[in-house]
């Protein structure tokens, strides 16, 4: 249950340094970070060409600018942008080229309710890089027309900019009643998400794409399952199914109503690489340089499985999301009920049913963009 | 006593929107502003070029580069980049470049403890520029080599980067036992802090001088006093001594110790023109295109008096600066004392002794240094 604790939201990780904090309880995305870090330097490698000068016209300033978009409150965001400086230190140390090392200016982004204060009060005081936050959604620009040479975005593109409005709509076909996620719903309820995060990653690009100088590099770490795999035959989707079991479960013990269940569902949807890549290729401006499945350890896929981090990982993700919809004090007999019903479902201890996995994907931005469709 | 509310600080001002906060007591700062708008508009109309294309040296990228030195959590920062961007805006149009119009990129600059969660929160919604939030002190390196275009700074610099330390040394001639701050002390102590306000805005000028495109403008909006007048005989002078009293009542009511008043300083230094025009030289990184009294209204003169607003602007201010050095309570005693003292004072409710000024002061990066002291 801990890949749905992601970086972006309109509804914010619960941010500062405590037990509950997101800061605090986000071990599981590190790994992917550090799975990506072999192969992020391999591509900067071969798709970084400093000596053509792409970043640095202006004879004055030699500035090479990052972005992670969905940083939420640190640390991971820290790591990632750490090794991609590293990546691109090497490639111009390989090129001989110290003497025009660029100045790094970091871009951090996420919404404007993230905790940026405590972002800011974490920063590494390393003085490798120049540090700025960017409030504000990722599915719009964010950044000046062609100033940004790398775009990173980790376990973040799952959390959908909203709820598709079919599924709360009572007459709609993709109603999804007494369901929280489209998890062992209606095939019109998988649908509407499909369809919402289409829509979102298109949005994604298109403002990547203006910002990016052209040539410049996006690595993406997607949370989503292989192509032959179905989020009801694994744990992530049981686990959704268990939690909106005990939603409907209180329904019925009148602590909260059961139109409060009927109109509450989660952001996440889970794309198959076959659907990264088609919605990459219709979208049209971008190579993709690299698609590859990150591997997960063992060690790790056991925290996956372990109660206590499920129930940490709950409440640092959706305790401030429950909150707004249901109200105060619902999260904890939630959280109780889901406790007891995790374990005793043999399916949620069982790393066989582990399936979702990391994508990462390296693209480029076109420097020409042909179809007309998509000229930016 | 209301100019001492000043904008960065290693103390930041009270955050949020609530009664005490800052960006509720902070109409003083505004009026600045608004009288310094008419000359920017003049200034950036005389001096900024960009038919030279000096910012635009990226064929793809055509952005110009804000930053706000000191912009607290709002609202008057975001006043002052309104002004700046109209007042490029009308240059662009004067020139019949608007189809060369660049997208603003704004860096709103404060200290790290400052409340950028607010800031973001309140950020107007005009689309008009792409912002972003730059934690660290300015008497530093924010920025990467000549990136901006724009640099602004208004009522901030005169807080001190710290106390110079021989005022708190008991050894030492300048040791201000029983005072808070340089006015009415020994001749040593101003000159302490006069030393420490030069190498504090030599530390400023050099590194906007780095941050900032040869030929970059700079607007400094400055508090001082005129040549001719010396801090102790003003309102704001004798509002610092009636407050040092405060202080040693209470230590002589056993409320805090002596020791803890002796080493209890304000960081805030208020220079004169002559003094800014003199270090700027010396410095040698800028030219000099206006220094210019700004004009107060008497409306705003009579906030100055107003007893609840110099409280509310005390408490602002000074609140959490004074709950680090004497501890939880302190401060209600304290303005509730002040209070009392104000009233009773002919000084502090005579507009004939507001003597402190807003300073303007607009400075242009110069293209080549030639002296090797300054070289950048």
């Amino acid at each position: 249950m801990a890949q749905e604790i992601l970086d972006n939201s309109a509804y914010p990780m619960v941010g500062g340094d405590g037990p509950y904090s997101y800061a605090r309880n986000s071990n599981y995305q590190k790994e992917s970070l550090d799975s990506a870090k072999k192969m992020m330097n391999e591509l900067i490698d071969q798709h970084l060409h400093p000596e053509n000068h792409l970043h640095s016209m202006n004879p004055f300033s030699n500035s090479f600018r990052v972005a992670d978009f969905g940083c939420s409150a640190g640390p991971n965001t820290f790591h990632a942008v750490h090794n991609i400086i590293e990546a691109v230190e090497n490639k111009y140390k390989s090129l001989r080229m110290e003497a025009e090392m660029p100045e790094f200016h970091v871009f951090f982004n996420d919404h404007v309710n993230n905790d940026f204060n405590t972002l800011f009060r974490n920063l590494p005081a390393t003085g490798r890089y120049f540090a700025t936050g960017v409030p504000g959604s990722f599915y719009g620009r964010l950044l000046p027309r062609s100033t940004l040479h790398f775009a990173h975005c980790s376990t973040a593109l799952h959390w959908l900019s909203k709820i598709p409005v079919e599924v709360t709509d009572k007459n709609s076909p993709a109603w999804n009643k007494g369901r929280i996620h489209y998890t062992g719903a209606a095939r019109e309820v998988e649908d509407a998400y499909s369809t919402q995060f289409g829509k979102d990653f298109d949005l994604f690009l298109r403002a990547r794409a203006q910002e990016l100088v052209p040539g410049g590099l996006m690595m993406i770490v997607a949370v989503g399952f292989p192509d032959d795999v179905q989020i009801c035959e694994s744990s992530l989707g049981e686990n959704f199914n268990v939690l909106g079991s005990c939603f409907l479960d209180m329904a019925k013990m009148g602590i909260i109503t059961q139109e409060m269940v009927d109109s509450f569902n989660l952001h996440f949807y889970y794309p198959s690489p076959s659907e990264l890549k088609t919605l990459i290729e219709v979208n049209g401006l971008f190579e993709i340089k690299k698609i590859e499945k990150l591997v997960s350890s063992i060690a790790n896929k056991r925290v996956l499985l372990d109660v206590d981090a499920c129930i940490l990982h709950l409440r640092a993700v959706l305790g401030e999301l429950i909150k707004e919809h249901f109200g105060e004090g619902v999260i904890d007999i939630l959280l109780e009920r889901h406790r007891e019903k995790y374990i005793e479902n043999p399916i949620l201890s069982d790393e066989r049913y582990i399936k979702e996995a990391s994508y990462a994907v390296f693209l480029k931005r076109k420097i020409r963009v042909t179809s007309r469709r998509n000229s930016i």
